[in-house]
C-alpha cells in the first residue's frame, strides 16, 4: 500500500479534478502489476495494474489507495474489471467520498465474492486527495493559501518592495505548489504591484494553473504580463456594475470576465461557486493581504502554507499577511489545526488548516 | 566536559553578573571532584571540585567550562588553587572574555608546568554564558526579547485583549526566562494595559528580576501591582523634564526614577548604559510592540525568543510585535541568524540573534 501511495502521489497536479490513485497487485509474494491514474479521461490505476498483471491477476491481492469506482464515468467501472480478472482480495486505503461511489464499489466487489479490507493507511490516502475530497462533495474548490512573510507578519516593505521575502528554496517550492493546483488566484493590488506571470516555472515541464484575478474595479492593465501569455486562461472576477469599456478591452485581450454579485466588491462566496462550476477543483491563493484576509474571514481558506523569513521589516503601513477587520477578543482568533513546522533553507515553513468551528466569533468580525 | 557543562547550566540565573561555570576532576578514570559556581561572591567551580577531591587532585585532570581566573576578585584566583593542588592537566572549554582574565589564567597554569588544552565544547560553553560574555566586555546588559504573537504578528486584538496568545506551556517557560535574567523590562503602555506583576512564578522558589518600566511621561499609576510588592526593586526610566510631582510620588511608592536623556522620549542607549552601571547584566524585554520596535531599530536587542501561536486575530489596529518606522526595501530588513525552531505545546517557538551588520540600511529607518 505504501508503494501504491507513492505511485499515486507522483501524479499530483496532473489529474485535473480527479483524485490521484495508485494500485499494486501482488500474487504469492511477488508484485505482478503496478498502476497509477495519470490523466483525467484515461485509464484508472486498477486498469493499468491489471493490464500489467495479465493472467497473473487471478487469485492475487490488489492494493488500491481509493475505493474502486462502480459507476460508468469517462471510463468503465474498475470494480467490474477486478471481478473479471478474478482477483481474490482487494485492500482499499479509503472509501471514495464521491457520492456516486461512496461504498458502492466495495459492496459490488463483496457481492462478487471478493474479500475486501478497508482502512490500511487511510489517513495518508485521505490527505493525498484532500483537494479532490472537498470538491467532489461540495463542488467548491479547495483553497490553499500560500504566503511568504517576515517575522513581523509583513508581505512587503511599506514602499511595497517585496524582493525577496523568502529564500530561493521556498520560492522554488511555490512552483511545485502551482503545478498541483488547477487555479491560482491573486488580488488586483498584487496583479498591479508585482505584475506576476503566475505560471509554473520548474526545471522540468509542468502544468500551468488557470490564472484568476479578483478585480472588483477592473484595474488589471491590458499590458499585464499574464495577459501576454495566452496559453493558459485568465479569469477576471468582478462585479456586475464594473466598467463595460474596460470589460470589453479585457475580453479582447483574451481574458474571461466573470461577474460575482452586484455589490461594490467581488462576492467571494459566489466566486468560489462559479469557479467550482467551471470544474476548477483546487486554487492556490497567493494574496495579497486584503484578499487573504477576506477569504479567511469568510471561511473560504482550506489550508495555509506560510513561509516565514527570519527577518524584521517594520512599518505600520507595510502590508500584513491577513488584512481584515479582525476580532475583538483573543479567544475569537481563528486557530489552525494539524500544524506542521519545517525548515526550508533559511526560512521556516508553517502549514495548517483553519478551524472555523472553534471559538465563539459571534461578537467578532 | 559534558558533565561540567551540565553542572554549570543548572546554576543559570543565580550567579548575578558572574558566568556559570562547572568543573569535574578526573583521576585514573574516576571522577574525584565536582563543582559549580552557584552564587556571586562564593566559591568558584574549581574550588568546590578541588575541595571534594582533596589529596586525589594530585596528578588529576580538571575539566573546566571556562578559563580559570588569574585575578583577585571577590575570591582568590582559581589558577593558584589548581597549581597548589598539583593537578597534572587542565582542559578548558573556552577562554574567559573578561579583559581581566583573557588568556592570563591559561598562561599562568602553563608557567606552573600544567598541561592545558583549550576548546573542548567551546561553542556550548560560550553560548551558556552569552549574557555574561557581552556584559563583561561592553558593560551593557545583554537584552533577550521575549514575545508571544499570533500567526499574523499581533500581540493582542484591536481592543487590546491578549488573554491568551500562547498556550500554557509557553507561558510557563516565560517564568524560567525571568529567573535567568537580572532585569525585566516593559513599556509604559504594557504596564498600563496589562498591569503585570513581573515576578517569577514557578512551582519552585526562584529568583525575581529587577522590574524596569520605560515611561517617558511617567504614566505608571501608583496603584500598579508591581509597586505593591516591594521585595524586588522597580526602576522607572524617564526623561529629565518629566513631571516632578509624579516623580516624587513614584519614589515615595518605592520606585527608583532614572533620567535617560533630555528629549521627549527615553533615550534607550543611555538607558542601557545606566542599567549596565547598576550591574544589571541581562534584561528580559517583554514589550509591547513600540518598545520592541525602538529597541530593535537601535540595535539593542541581542536575542529574540518568539512564541508563535497558530491562530489569526486580524485588525489593522491590533498591535504588532515590532512597531517602528520600518525599512524601505525588503533587502534592508534585519535578518536573524542561528535560528532555532521548536514546538512548545500548541505553539511554535522561534529563537535567533538579530544580525545588525547584514544589509545596507542607510536608506532605511
Amino acid at each position: 500500500m505504501r508503494l501504491a501511495l507513492d505511485l499515486a502521489s507522483k501524479a499530483k497536479g496532473q489529474t485535473d479534478i480527479n483524485p490521484v490513485v495508485g494500485c499494486v497487485i501482488v500474487r504469492e509474494g511477488r508484485i505482478v502489476g503496478l498502476g497509477a491514474h495519470l490523466r483525467r479521461g484515461e485509464g484508472h490505476a486498477e486498469v493499468h495494474a491489471l493490464r500489467m498483471a495479465g493472467d497473473e491477476a487471478e487469485g492475487a491481492t490488489a492494493y488500491v489507495t481509493l475505493e474502486p469506482c462502480s459507476h460508468h464515468g469517462r471510463t468503465p467501472p474498475c470494480c467490474e474489471r477486478l471481478i473479471e480478472a478474478k482477483v481474490a482480495r482487494v485492500v482499499v486505503a479509503c472509501k471514495d467520498p464521491n457520492p456516486q461511489v461512496a461504498g458502492r464499489g466495495i459492496d459490488r466487489l463483496r457481492e462478487a465474492g471478493i474479500s475486501v479490507d478497508v482502512g490500511l493507511l487511510e489517513r495518508e490516502s485521505m490527505l493525498m486527495n484532500e483537494m479532490f475530497n472537498k470538491f467532489i462533495v461540495t463542488r467548491l474548490p479547495f483553497v490553499t493559501m500560500k504566503s511568504a512573510m517576515t517575522l513581523d507578519g509583513k508581505l512587503a516593505a511599506k514602499t511595497g518592495d517585496s524582493r525577496y521575502v523568502s529564500g530561493p528554496q521556498a520560492r522554488e517550492m511555490v512552483h511545485t505548489l502551482r503545478h498541483r493546483h488547477m487555479g491560482i488566484m491573486v488580488g488586483a493590488e498584487t496583479a498591479l504591484v508585482d505584475d506576476p506571470e503566475l505560471t509554473t516555472r520548474l526545471s522540468v515541464p509542468a502544468v500551468h494553473p488557470i490564472r484568476i484575478v479578483v478585480d472588483s474595479r477592473l484595474r488589471l492593465p491590458l499590458e499585464a504580463r499574464m495577459l501576454q501569455d495566452r496559453s493558459v486562461p485568465v479569469l477576471v472576477l468582478t462585479v456586475e456594475g464594473s466598467d463595460p469599456g474596460k470589460r470589453a478591452a479585457l475580453e479582447a485581450a483574451g481574458a474571461e470576465v466573470i461577474d460575482c454579485g452586484g455589490g461594490s466588491r467581488v462576492d467571494l462566496k459566489i466566486a468560489m461557486r462559479k469557479l467550482g462550476e467551471r470544474e476548477i477543483g483546487s486554487i492556490l491563493l497567493e494574496g495579497g493581504g486584503k484578499l487573504n484576509g477576506a477569504m479567511l474571514e469568510l471561511g473560504l481558506i482550506d489550508k495555509l502554507l506560510l513561509f516565514v523569513a527570519p527577518k524584521v521589516i517594520g512599518g505600520q503601513a507595510a502590508p500584513g499577511v491577513f488584512q481584515f477587520d479582525g476580532f475583538e477578543k483573543m479567544a475569537h482568533a481563528i486557530p489552525f489545526r494539524d500544524v506542521q513546522v519545517e525548515r526550508i533553507g533559511s526560512d521556516i515553513f508553517l502549514g495548517g488548516y483553519p478551524d472555523y468551528e472553534t471559538g465563539d466569533r459571534t461578537g467578532g468580525a
